[in-house]
């Protein structure tokens, strides 16, 4: 059975994004995060809008706009397509485990 | 913010789905199950897949093939379309959270 809160017992300096399942205009995937951040004056601008939860550690997502979010575990974001948004700041103690779904998607009424 | 591990004070008798984002062929929803399992004989078949995972509780779901998955915080499945399963447990204490994405989904590579 996969668990997402498995991690590796060294986690490389860079960011993981691992992929889970996919589909045409669909992607789920697991990130951890350990102490990145976007690099300064960097944005994410992304094609599709992205529903983000984070599952452990700490972590603060900025919008452009000056909206400004901590996410404890639990926490979560849905981020419009073409928001631009970036992490400031990912716990390292406990890694950031993040689940990610990528796709065309509005709230949910 | 919004919190995935948050719940009403006392739960419905039923399971909780609560749709949270979607898109044209894409659901995000959050399970709430305390206690409820599959009535006895009948089985899910859903024309979408569902990619899900466990987020509080246990759980046990059996496919109609004979496999059998017990379920623990973290640990997640890709239930394909049509693939006959039902839930056989879920734990009253603490109450099961689940997480489910519907959309045409296959393993990611």
């Amino acid at each position: 059975m996969n668990n997402l809160f498995q991690l590796a017992g060294s986690l490389p300096e860079a960011e993981c994004f691992e992929p889970l399942a996919r589909g045409e205009k669909v992607l789920i995937e697991r990130i951890v995060s350990s102490g990145q951040q976007t690099p300064a004056g960097q944005w994410y601008d992304q094609p599709q809008a992205e529903w983000v939860v984070l599952l452990q550690g700490q972590a603060v997502v900025t919008y452009e706009d000056g909206d400004r979010y901590t996410l404890n575990p639990g926490d979560y974001l849905l981020i419009p397509a073409h928001c631009r948004h970036r992490v400031d700041y990912t716990s390292q103690q406990p890694p950031c485990i993040w689940l990610a779904i990528h796709a065309d998607l509005c709230l949910a009424q």
